[in-house]
């Protein structure tokens, strides 16, 4: 009960005093609370955030906690990384053979998100602080422009799959209309080719958030006749809202939150 | 690419090859995919297994596969389930008081599940193969008949906080009516009490799983004028399903299922 008490405490005062935490206060609060019975290192802290934020108990945060940003970067070019993200693909992938009874009418969808679900933005992020600094959109589509993403391997053998299979791929991205050249041809170069139709932001998009622009494209979808079997993205705003898909996948990615 | 297809194609016959897998079959195939490059660990693969349950990619498992039973069961028992279950808290907690506008009258409210969530289970799961064995609905039954689960501390603060503001807190479990005064006693004797309503699996419930149980509680409770600002519980089923609450807080609980 006391060393409940004191990792809660600990914590507590820690969420109270700033944004998302100062470790040295967590881990001073946390000794004096436990009276030395046990402690918990920067490690534990660091992956019950990245666990909350999968979980998706924490939401809206605009950086990764100063103290968690060499946790995160570590994580986001491990094999834990790749591992986790290959079982994500490979629930559907069980999904996909024993649940969906596909009719291959062309009226067979499944929808994509693109960044850190087909291409990978963490040669971007290693470059500009692991999640660590709010932010830059210039910076980040400047980066875009370039094409030069790298796609994300395990996403792409589920893409292969379900394109064997005729079922219809529908990109579902946040990404601004003004970079559609520049994302076919990062696509394209990375292998990624074969998709049906590829939504990026318009002008009528804009003052929509991201999940109610994606919820957008998934109901004129489903008023087009696709029967949306399954999503695959890596944020809860590509999965959450109505209508949604018969099964949603969500890869990891504490990298950064898009509400 | 080779690296990651390596780790794909183990992961993949693995899961063909049997229902939740052979490490060994795995660890062999990784093997001769990785090319020697890189390895994965059972760390690795049990990691991988639970981040993925949590996130809900993974579902309807009925055992904890064999051969990460040892790894949930210290995972269980651990530093970092305290730390992460601790942290979900703190988020309803800094939620609480930053985003809910409570009325004070009598219909605020909050859900709450039982096991895994006010009162843990471990206890008993650690006699009982944490999670390898198949659920035995009896045993796990006499068990609670004893009513000595054990309080989860960072609930309770939840609990006592919800209490303090004038908050009703419901708690909706799907343990069957007959254990209502072993449910009772057990709660009282671990300091929890207070709540206004305790919702069991009565007779008319027998047929719905416990997704549609605890969404037709919560319909009931709207149709009362209860605000449900909130619910915690450790199974996705307590939290999906129409109608929801405001938010949903979810902890960790990788040792079984509940659909």
């Amino acid at each position: 009960m006391a060393i409940n008490l004191g990792i809660f405490s600990a914590i507590f005062c820690l969420l109270l005093g700033s944004a998302f935490g100062d470790w040295n206060i967590l881990k001073q609060n946390w000794r004096l609370g436990s009276k030395g019975l046990v402690d918990i290192t920067l490690k534990n802290y660091c992956e019950s955030w990245r666990l909350n934020v999968e979980i998706h108990n924490i939401r809206d945060f605009a950086v990764v906690p100063d103290e968690c940003v060499a946790y995160i970067g570590k994580y986001m070019t491990s094999t834990q990384y790749k591992v986790d993200s290959e079982r994500t693909v490979q629930e559907a992938l069980v999904y996909l053979s024993t649940s969906c009874n596909l009719k291959k009418d062309g009226k067979d969808a499944w929808i994509f998100d693109v960044d850190d679900t087909l291409l990978s933005t963490v040669p971007y992020y290693k470059k500009n602080g692991f999640g660590g600094n709010k932010l830059n959109s210039t910076s980040l589509e400047e980066w875009m422009y370039l094409s030069k993403a790298p796609v994300l391997d395990h996403s792409l053998k589920l893409f292969n799959e379900l394109k064997g299979l005729g079922v219809q791929i529908i990109l579902v991205s946040s990404r601004d209309e003004c970079l559609r050249s520049a994302t076919v041809d990062n696509l394209v170069n990375e292998g990624i080719f074969g998709w049906t139709s590829l939504y990026l932001r318009g002008p009528d998009d804009a003052s929509k958030d991201v999940q109610s622009y994606k919820a957008d494209v998934r109901k004129q979808l489903i008023s087009k006749g696709y029967r949306l079997w399954g999503i695959l993205g890596d944020q809860w705003s590509s999965i959450e809202g109505s209508p949604s898909a018969k099964r949603t996948f969500k890869l990891p990615n504490p990298l950064y939150y898009t509400a």
